[in-house]
C-alpha cells in the first residue's frame, strides 16, 4: 500500500463536502449572515469535525451525506449564547431543594425530609424559596420544625426573598450560635418567645453567622453540580455562556469536565478578580480548549454593587436615601491598575458597574487606558444600568460593549424609579441608546439571579413589558431594540464579546455546528409566543445534546 | 467520491505496518522485554501516532517507512525515567545565578552585576552557590558589597550548603529588616562589627527572615522554569518524571505547556497534600492528558523530616544527639486519614519516610489501610532510607514500592554512619534486601537536590561508590543491584510505580517511543565509563526533544 497516495487522497477527501457526515433536512432555519443580515435557509450541512459546512435554501441539491435527519419542519436557530450568567451558581441552586411551590409548613417538612432521604451522601441539606406568609404561619418557623423533618444533618434554607435563612440545630451547632450570640449590625437573630435561644430563623447580615459554617462543595458535588448546569442551559437552548467571575475551583470543574469529554457547553471565562485570572490562566489567556469548548477570556471586575442593596455607586445620591450615594467597590487607581494588568497580558476586562458613577468611571478608565494599549481589546462593561445620558455616547466612541440583561429591565424597573426617581432614568437600561451612538450589545441573564431562559430576555429586550404584559406597550419603550438585534445580542454579539466570532453563534460555513430547533419563529412570533417557545432540540458541534422528547 | 471506501481504505491503511513514519536503524537497541528479561535489538519503527510499531534484530526484513533515521551505531535505551524529583524546582533552579564557579568575592560581583543586566525585567535577583572560604575572605561578605553590584533591585544569594544567604540592602529592606531584627531559635543575623546593624548574612534558621520576602514566581517566570526544566531533563536522557508535591500552580504551569502542545516531557504527579489534590484533580486521579504526557497520580506525604537535620524520625535517638529522635511531620492518625481518604478517590499514596520510625510506621499504615481498600494500589513509599531491618520484609509483604535514590546513598554515607552509628545501618539503602524479601524499587534523583543525572545513579546504584571511586568496592555492597535491575529501576519499574506501564518505560509494541541514543553501553560499561555516559538524543513519543549536536 502506498502511503502518499493515500494521504493525498484522504485530504482532498476531508476538503471534500461528499464526506459530510449530517444533513440535518426540512427546517426553517434563521440565522445571521456575515454582514449582520438575517439570512434564512432549509437545510444545514454538518462536517465531520461537527462544523458548519453549508446552508442550504431549498433551491441548493441536496448532497450526498452518511446521515439525514429530519427537522420535522422546526424553526433552527443558532445555538443561544448568554454573554452574561455564572453556571456553578446554576448549577448548585439546581441540586439544592427547591420549596418555592409549598404552600403550607407541613408540607415543606415532608419536601425537605423527603429530599434529605433522597440525597443521603450530602453532608448539608441545603435549599430556599421558602415563605411563611404564603403557607399562612402568621410566624417564622422553627429550628426544633425542622428538626422533625432532619435530625441527622445540618439543614440550612433561605427564603423566597435570599433575606433570611432558616436552620435545623444541627446547622446552628455546626456554625457555633448559642444563646449568647448577638445579632450582627443590618441584620437579627430571631428568637423564642420569651428567651434568648434562637429560633433557627437568621434575617439579612444575621444569615452570614450561618452561610459562613456551610463547607465549600466537594469536587464530586461541583462535578454534579456543573453537569445539572448544562443540563438547565441546553434546555433552554443555550449553547454557549460568558461564565463571569471564574474562580479556580469552577475551572477545575470544567477542565475535569473537558477531559473527559463531557463539556457541551461553551464557556467563555472571566475569573474571579487577578488572581484567579493568574492562578488560571498564567501570563496571557488560555487558548481555546477542546474544540472551542473554553477559553479564559479575561477578567471580571466588581466596580459597584446593586441597585436593590443601594450599593450601586451613583453621580447623585439616591432618591430614597439621600445621604447616600453609594460605594465604588474597586476605587479608581485600583480599577486603572487592574485594567493595566489585564491589558498588558491580552486579557479581556468585563467591568461589572450598574450606577451611573460607576459607568461614568468605567468609561473613563476604559478610555485613558485605550490611549496605551491600542487594537481589538473588547472592553466590556457589565450591566451598564444605570448610565448618566451624557456618558452614553462613550460606550461607542471608546468601542466598548455592554454586556447587558434584558430580564433585569423588567425586573427592576419599579425598584429603579424608587431609588433615582423617574427623572433620573434618561439612560436606564438604554440598549437602543447604546446602539443608536454606535456601542455594541450583548446580551445575558445574569442566571442564576434571573431564570437564563433566553426566550423571556428576547421578549423583555423587544417590548419591556413583563410576563404579565406590565407595563402595556413598555416601559421607556424608545430604548427597546429590534427582533433582529435581539437576536443578534443573544448570538452573534454574545460571540463576538467574547472573541469568539468565527468559531460559533452564525452558522457559517467553518463555524462549530451550534443550533437549537424550537417550535416557533421568534422574529415573527408576538410576545407571550416567544415566551412561551418551546425549545425541542440543542445541538452543539453538530451533537444533539438534548432533546425534549 | 465514496466515503465509505475512503474510510474502510483509511482504517486498513492506519493498522498496517506499511504507514509507520519512522524506521529508527542502525542502533545497538537494549530494552526491557515484556517478562523483565533484557532484548536487544537493531531497529525501531515509530508509527504515526509516535507509538512503538515494532523493534527489529539484524535478522529481520526492513519495512517501507517514509522516513528512516540513521542512529550511527549509537546504543539505544529505553527514555530514563525518574521515580522522585521535583520538576519546577529543578526549573527554577536553573534560571537562578549560579555563584559555585567563582573564586573570588570581586569575581563574584561581577558575575551577579552581569547577571541582574542580562536579567532586566526580574523583579528579585535570586542565586546560590557562594562560598567565602573558596573566595580566601576570611569573613562573610556584606550587603554593601552587594550593593555595589546590584543596587536597584533586591538580591538574595544563598550559600553553597543552603545553611546561609546574603541579601543587598534592598533586599533587607523589602523583608522589614532593621537593627532591631532579632536572631531567632537557631538561626543567627550577623551584625556589623561593633554594630547592630545587619551585615547582609543570615546563618540557619534567620534565611526564613529573608526568604518569606521573596515573591513568588510569576506565570511567565514559571513557563520559562519549567522549560528549562523540560530541557536540563532531556540532556540527560530523561523523559518521564514523578513530581513529588505539586502545587496548584506547578500543575497549571504544565497544562499550560500541554494546552499550547509544549509539554515534551511525561510527569506523574503527586500533589503537595489533600488539598492540593483535590483542587487539582477532583474526586478521582485525573485521566492521562496531552498523550500519556501528565497525570496527576496521587498525593505526596511528608511523614518525617531528613537526616542532615536530624529531622528523620528514628526508633532510637540520633547516636550524635542521644535526647533527639526527630519527630513525625505527620501523625499516625492523620497519616491513616490521608491514606484513606486517598484511596477512596483511588489516588495513589507516596509517602515521604526517611528514619526507621517513619518507615516502620508508613509500612504498618499500608498494612493496615490495604485491608479495606485492597486491589492494585501501588504504595509507595518515598526514599525508604534507614529501616529497620525487621521491617524490610513488610515492603514486599504489603505490595510496597520503595522509590529510592541511589546518589543519596554515596552523598550520605558518612552523615548515615555519623547520625546513627555503623551498627544501626543494617536496613540503610537497602536496595538489594528489598527486592530480595519480594519489593520493588523505584530509582529516582530527587533534583534539584542531587543532579538529575541517571548515569550517576545508575553508578551508584550498581557499585555504592561515589564518583571518586570511594569507598572502594562500595559502602555495604551487598546491598547493589545488578546493571539490570538499576536499569529497570530507572525505566521500566519506575513507570509501573507510576502506573504508566504499557504506556512507556519498556519500548513494547504499543508504548509511547521514548528513547535515548547514547555513546555506550550501560550494562557494559565500568562504573567510571557509566557516569560518563554522553547522551546523544533523546526521543519523546517519537519526535526528537534533544540533540547534542
Amino acid at each position: 500500500m502506498n502511503f502518499k497516495f493515500l494521504a493525498s487522497t484522504l485530504a482532498l477527501a476531508l476538503s471534500t463536502p461528499a464526506t459530510a457526515d449530517v444533513l440535518v433536512d426540512n427546517v426553517e432555519g434563521i440565522t445571521i449572515g456575515a454582514d449582520g443580515e438575517i439570512q434564512r435557509f432549509s437545510a444545514l450541512v454538518i462536517d465531520d469535525d461537527g462544523k458548519v459546512a453549508r446552508t442550504l435554501t431549498s433551491k441548493d441539491k441536496k448532497p450526498q451525506t452518511d446521515y439525514r435527519e429530519d427537522g420535522g419542519g422546526a424553526v433552527m436557530i443558532p445555538g443561544l449564547i448568554d454573554a452574561h450568567a455564572h453556571v456553578m451558581g446554576i448549577g448548585i441552586g439546581a441540586l439544592t431543594l427547591d420549596l418555592s411551590d409549598t404552600n403550607s409548613l407541613q408540607e415543606a417538612l415532608e419536601k425537605i425530609r423527603l429530599f434529605a432521604a433522597e440525597n443521603e451522601s450530602r453532608p448539608w441539606i441545603l435549599g430556599r424559596g421558602w415563605n411563611q406568609e404564603k403557607w399562612g404561619l402568621g410566624r417564622f418557623p422553627t429550628a426544633a420544625e425542622l428538626d422533625s423533618a432532619v435530625g441527622d444533618r445540618p439543614v440550612y434554607l433561605q427564603r423566597v426573598d435570599g433575606h433570611a435563612g432558616w436552620a435545623n440545630s444541627l446547622a446552628m451547632q455546626a456554625a457555633g450560635i448559642t444563646a449568647e450570640t448577638k445579632s450582627p449590625a443590618g441584620g437579627r437573630v430571631e428568637r423564642m418567645t420569651g428567651s434568648q435561644q434562637p429560633s433557627g430563623v437568621f434575617v439579612d447580615a444575621a444569615e452570614e453567622l450561618m452561610t459562613r459554617a456551610i463547607p465549600a462543595p466537594r469536587p464530586n458535588e461541583r462535578d454534579l453540580a456543573f453537569a445539572e448546569a448544562q443540563i438547565v442551559l441546553h434546555r433552554f437552548g443555550i449553547t454557549a455562556v460568558a461564565d463571569m467571575g471564574t474562580t479556580i475551583e469552577d475551572w477545575q470543574t470544567y477542565r475535569r469536565a473537558g477531559d473527559k469529554g463531557a463539556l457541551t457547553l461553551r464557556i467563555m471565562s472571566y475569573a474571579a478578580g487577578p488572581e484567579q485570572m493568574e492562578l488560571i490562566a498564567g501570563a496571557r489567556p488560555s487558548p481555546w480548549l477542546y474544540d472551542d469548548k473554553l477559553r479564559m477570556n479575561g477578567i471580571k471586575i466588581y466596580l459597584d454593587g446593586a441597585l436593590g442593596s443601594r450599593g450601586a455607586w451613583l453621580k447623585q445620591p439616591y432618591a430614597d436615601d439621600p445621604g447616600n450615594t453609594g460605594l465604588p467597590l474597586t476605587g479608581p487607581a485600583k480599577l486603572r491598575n487592574i485594567l493595566v494588568r489585564a491589558a498588558q497580558g491580552n486579557f479581556q476586562p468585563a467591568i461589572h458597574a450598574i450606577g451611573t458613577a460607576a459607568n461614568e468611571d468605567a468609561v473613563n478608565a476604559v478610555a485613558e487606558i485605550a490611549e496605551s494599549f491600542p487594537g481589538d481589546r473588547r472592553w466590556r462593561i457589565e450591566h451598564a444600568q444605570i448610565v448618566d445620558p451624557v456618558d452614553l455616547p462613550k460606550f461607542g466612541q471608546n468601542g466598548i460593549i455592554a454586556s447587558m440583561q434584558p430580564v433585569h429591565q423588567t425586573s427592576d424597573r419599579l425598584m429603579a424609579e424608587a431609588r433615582l426617581g423617574s427623572d433620573r432614568l434618561g439612560g436606564a437600561y438604554a440598549w437602543n441608546s447604546i446602539l443608536k451612538l454606535g456601542g455594541r450589545l450583548a446580551f445575558g441573564s445574569d442566571a442564576p439571579v434571573e431564570s437564563p431562559d433566553p426566550f423571556a430576555g428576547l421578549a423583555a429586550a423587544t417590548t419591556r413589558m413583563d410576563a404579565d404584559g406590565k407595563p402595556f406597550g413598555g416601559w421607556r419603550p424608545e430604548e427597546r431594540v429590534n427582533r433582529e438585534q435581539a437576536l443578534a445580542g443573544f448570538t452573534s454579539e454574545a460571540a463576538y464579546a467574547g472573541f469568539a466570532e468565527g468559531r460559533f453563534g452564525k452558522l457559517l460555513p467553518g463555524e462549530r455546528a451550534d443550533f437549537v430547533l424550537v417550535d416557533r419563529d421568534p422574529l415573527l412570533a408576538s410576545p407571550d409566543e416567544l415566551r412561551a417557545t418551546k425549545v425541542l432540540e440543542t445541538w452543539v458541534g453538530g451533537r444533539k445534546v438534548y432533546d425534549a422528547d
